[in-house]
This record gives structure tokens, sequence and C-alpha cells, in this order.
């Protein structure tokens, strides 16, 4: 059978060129970007342009980047690293309900320290209002943290107004990139941040590659203290391989963003219009305007996410419910539930996420098998069934 | 001109069994071990298989190791995870004086957030006397960390003694086997100890990969708060080529290691005996026999280790001065500073780390090479014109 990976969000499939990229720092060029010799100084030589041209995917400038191995990675150095570097100033982080776990959990860890956080609400399309983090901030807030793009109703943030607002509160502004990047224009001076994660993973580069955009006079504590690698921001042997394929990955995404954004929204559209008009109770989750071009998602009621992702399985299609993070988690998103959604219907949320690969084939595919898929499963579904009685009463 | 790497505690080559197990997961296999359909279960599974493997090479369960991107985040993870673990029983560090940058720094870090370290000292040949460590702690000392081998000077320290003085101390007892993990037997039951870091780059494989041991029952708060990867220790997606590829490493460092170390060992020694007999004033540092196999590193007089480096590199030979991760910075290393040793002949360091692929011819040819460049780099040093002065007065 054919698979369909509509996943994307969850992991890309590496260009063929970035690999191409990556195959001589597996083999010849092997050595360690901190040795004099020849070895070690091609490597570094391979590092610097990498992070020239992750750079330029977001117009930073290469000594902003600093390479770290997860999106996640990049967060925790972005929260913990600027909130722990300003705590003579004070220790209010402000941040949105629907942040990625890695931006809570981080924050979370920080309040066993001491600091405190307001957690901004958003309305039912997951946006954040910046006037809500206006109210929320203090004269002890440090630092202000709102995604640019919600991986799971992706809903896109008003993520340069609220930067505004943090500089003006005098708080510095760190946003989660990772779904965005590669996807829609970021512009870290036009977007006014201080500090931005992407990930190499989410624009077809390899798995173990990510950043941090920190701003020239920025500071951050280290999470891995160690070497001089990364200007002392973060200690460790350069994964050159990845950093090279990151590199690769940034080019090509650059090169093609618009083109590929296009024939991916025209695809995600036909989801987005069709899936609710095929299948009765079902609802696109997030804004439908302000929203990443390769996302669709659903509200499905009456049954569960993971039923409708293994039954989609079975027919070769590859889908996420809830948050790619914790989706083994199986807990009900805290992003639905931030958006007001109840505990039922936010059981049956499913993700649809697209990639350069993916053909008008694949998306009528999808639309003639997800029919039938929820007809099943809601015959087996107690809910549904306690649904139509109370109607038909 | 052949090259001839003789830097291989900096970064291995890797093994092409490495590259052929890892590539199906930079192709057909890319999925995110995190997700639900078989996609992210075929990754999910090669993740566990390769978390077994590491395991093995070091005598643990799969369920007490953490996959990091390096050996200093492991260390990192260590040190703080546990220091910050047990801050309720008290906030006393115990390490030793030749410990990894990443040990040293992670307890200057811990150490603004009020831990008290003791650095124990080291004798000339880098060795921690373990009734040393017994003297350092205290009521309030929750964590030791010694290494278990020291790449610079190749010293293999005597941890399991150690351990047993930190338990016995009522102390949790980590040690940095990244140096010996592939190269000695390393085996945590028969080590006592309570975490020990490896890395996957030094045995062969891919850079980006390294784990933490942290025994069953033993808490390390995280450094990557996130998503639920690696049991809730580390969040991030998984790095899933990596990670095979250190568990093919491990695999195959556990099968050759008695046969690659004796290898190692008859060619080191050549070194270690016929270098210093060709020059004057060169001597072996580290100890002889307690000695990682293939490690061969020298104090060289009145001469820098730069020089050296670059020297040997125009001939095609590349090795270290240094530890690996400051060699950029070419400040003297805080390891031969610990041994005793005076500024001055600290600069003239040199190592030599022996891999898989080295011959014999290649050892002659160092052998031939190295006693002319130390007489040119000496003929162009004040410091050996004054010592040639003196000497003749």
């Amino acid at each position: 059978m054919k698979r369909i990976y509509l996943d994307h969000i969850a992991a890309t499939p590496l260009d063929p060129g970035v690999l191409e990229a990556m195959l001589p720092f597996f083999g010849e060029n092997f050595g360690n970007a901190q040795s004099l010799h020849s070895d070690g100084q091609s490597a570094a030589e391979a590092v610097e342009e990498a992070r020239a041209s992750v750079a330029r995917l977001v117009n930073a400038s290469p000594a902003e980047i600093v390479f770290t191995a997860s999106g996640s990675e990049a967060n925790n150095l972005a929260v913990k690293g600027l909130a722990l570097a300003q705590r003579a100033k004070g220790s209010h982080i402000v941040l949105s309900a629907v942040e990625h776990p890695s931006v809570l959990n981080a924050v979370k860890s920080l309040e066993k320290l001491g600091f405190t956080t307001t957690l901004v609400p958003v309305d039912g399309s997951a946006m954040v209002d910046p006037a809500a983090v206006a109210k929320a901030m203090t004269a002890g807030t440090v630092l202000v943290s709102v995604m640019l793009a919600n991986a799971e109703v992706g809903t896109i943030e008003p993520a340069a107004e609220i930067a505004r607002i943090a500089k003006a509160g005098g708080a510095l502004f760190h946003t989660d990139a990772v779904a965005a990047a590669g996807h829609i224009p970021v512009d870290v001076r036009a977007l006014g941040v201080d500090a931005l994660s992407l990930a190499g993973d989410q624009l077809a580069g390899p798995k173990g590659s990510a950043a941090l955009f920190l701003k020239k006079g920025v500071r951050a504590l280290p999470l891995v203290d160690g070497g001089v690698q990364e200007g002392g921001r973060r200690a460790g042997t350069e994964n050159v391989p990845a950093i090279v394929g990151f590199g690769k990955a940034a080019e090509l995404a650059l090169a093609d963003l618009p083109a590929r954004a296009e024939k991916a929204r025209a695809l995600r559209d036909r989801l987005l219009d069709e899936l609710p008009a095929r299948v009765p109770h079902v609802r696109a989750s997030g804004d439908r305007t302000r929203r990443l071009p390769h996302q669709a998602s659903f509200l499905v009621e009456f049954v569960e996410g993971e039923a409708m992702l293994l039954s989609l399985d079975m027919k070769g299609i590859a889908v996420a419910s809830g948050s790619a993070c914790s989706s083994k988690s199986l807990k009900a998103s805290h992003v639905l539930l931030a958006m007001g959604i109840d505990h039922a219907t936010a059981q049956g949320s499913v993700v649809f996420s697209l990639g350069e690969t993916t053909t008008a084939e694949d998306i009528a595919y999808v639309l003639d098998v997800f029919p039938p898929i929820i007809d099943r499963l809601r015959k087996m579904s107690p809910l549904y069934t306690e649904f139509l009685k109370e109607k038909t009463r």
C-alpha cells in the first residue's frame, strides 16, 4: 500500500540535496570543528557556512545563531537562559497558554527557582490578544514568550505586536518559531524579537539540528556549560553533519518558500473546505486566515483521536492527533483546552500537515477515505449512540 | 600527501557499518519516534534497539540510558541534574581538578545557585587519591564526580574505589566515561556508579550521539524540559539516525574491544617508548600503566603546542595539544597545571590518539617526522636559546 505521509509537523523526510550535503561530513571530513589541524578546520568552515545560511533564513547575523540539538533545547535555552541571566532585574515571566511543552515546562522548572508566571489566555482560535499580554506584564517582568505559530491548530500569532509590548515594558521577548520557520517568512528584525527558536527537522533538514537566534548583546545563561563552542553559549562537540544539513535545508527553504507555501495552501484549503462538508460534526480548529500554509486541523465529535489516527494509518495515511510531542501521552491537548474546547471534543483532534511531496491525489484519497472511517468509528461510539438517542427523543 | 589522523579523542571517523545502519533513518524511516502511526513506530523500535546496545556496552539496563546530543550535555545533565534533585539534602559537591570543562563549568553554574565545591587535587600523573576524596566529603556532600579516564593525559582513575567512598558518605557518584567507553571495559555495576557519561563520537559512532547512564531509582532534574521523550529525563525529538548509529557503534565496540585495545596499546607503546628516546627534553605525561590504550601524550620542553600541531599538520599528521575542547582557546591546560607542571612546560603538550585504522607505518612515519620538527622549532625558540646559554655557562 502506498503511504501518504501527512505528519510533517512531527517529522519531515530529509531533502535528498540535504543528505548529499551531509554525507562528506560522515566520511572524509569527520574532524572536530574545534581542532586546529586541517581536518578540524574544514569542519569549522562548514559549520560557519551553515550558520550563515540559517542566519539568512531569519534575516539574522551569523554570530546571532546558536546551534542546538532540538527545538525543545532552543526553547529551554531561551526561556531558562534569558530568565536566569536577568534574575537580578526581576523574576516574572509572561507566556501564552498555548506554548509548546518545552516552553511551558521550562517555565515550571524556573518556578522552582523562585520565578512567577502569568499565562495569557487565548481566544477560540488559539489567538493571543496583545492587549492581554500588556495587562499581564508587571514591573518585574523580565521575559515574554509567545510562539510565532501553533503547530497543533495552525494559528499564526501577532508576535511583532507582542514584541513591541514586551519591549515597551522593559522585558525581553522570545518567540518559538519551530513550526513557522521555513513555512512562512520569518524576519527577526521585522518581528523585533530578542530570541527565536527554529528547527531543521521542520524544514526537510536532519533531526538533531536546531538553533536559537539570540540578538546581539542579549545574554542567556547556557544550559550546557563546558567548552568554547557556539561562543560559549552552548558547549559540546559540534554535530557537523547535522549543522551542515540544517544549513542546506535553510538555503532550500528560503529559495522556494513562496512557491511551496502557495502549493501547500491550495491543497490544505481543500481539506479545510471539504472535510467538514463531507463529514457531519467536524470543524476546522484554529484561525482560517492567519494560519500555517501546510496545516489543516480538525475537531471530530464523538470519536477519539487515537482511533482516527490508527484507522487512517491502516489505510496508509500518517497523521497526528494533539501535539506531536505529547501524542504518546494521549492526554487532552492543553492547546485545545485553552481554546475553550471541552474535554470530550478535544479528544477528537486530528492534524494533517503537508509537505513538498504531497499531491492533489493524496488529498483526494484522504477525502475519500476519511468519511467512512469516521462513520465506522462513530457506530462503535457510546457517545454518538447517546447523541443520536437525544436527537430523536 | 597521505593524512595520518592521530586525534581520535577529538573525533573518530564513522565506521562504515555505522553509516550503513543510519542511512535508512535519513530516508524511508524518517518518522518521529513519538508518533503513533507506523512511520513513527518503526523509528521508536530502532531507538529502543539502540538503547539496548548502548546499555550492553556498559552493562546497564536499557531504561537506565538517557540519550543526549553530546558528552558535554551528558555531563551537565549528570552534575546539574543530580545536584539540583538533591538540593533539600545538601549543596556540597566534590570533584577532581582534572575533570572535563563541561563538569567543571557545570559546577561553576551550580555555585551561582548556592552550591559549594571542593576540588580534589591530583598527583603528577593526574591520578586522584581516593583518600583525598574521602577527606573532601562533608555531611552536606550530595555529589562526587571523578572521571573514569582523562583524555588529555590518558590516566585511568580509581573510579570504583571513589564510588565506594561516595556511597559510604551518602553522596551520589558520577563518572565521565566519555574518553574511556569503547576503549577499556566499562561496567556500571562493577564500578558502582549512579551516573556515567559516554559519547558515540568517541567510538566510531556519529557526532550528536551520547548518553547518560542513570541508575534505576536515581533522579536527575532535566536540562531540557518539555515532552515525554527519554522517560521525561530529556525532552526533544529523538535524533533517530544518530541514536541508531550510536547503537551500532556500541555493538561493534563491545565485540572488538579487547583486540582493538591490544592493537592500539602496542602501537601507542612505540610512541611512549621511542619519542622520548629520540628527542631530548620530551617526556610522556600521565600514568604509564593505568592508561587509555589508544592515548600517548607528551610534554615537549622549549616549544609551543600550537606550533608542534601546525608543523605536524603540514606533514599530514593530525594531533591535539591540550584538551580537545579548549584547543582553540590555547590557554595552558588545567589538567597539566593541576599535575604540578609549570606554565611554560604545559604549553608544550602534544597528544596522539590512535584509531582502528592506525598502522605501524603511521607510527613509524611520526617517529621519523617528529624529531626534525622539534629540532627546527627549538632553533626558533628564545627559551631554548636561553637554556643552551645557561647550560654552557
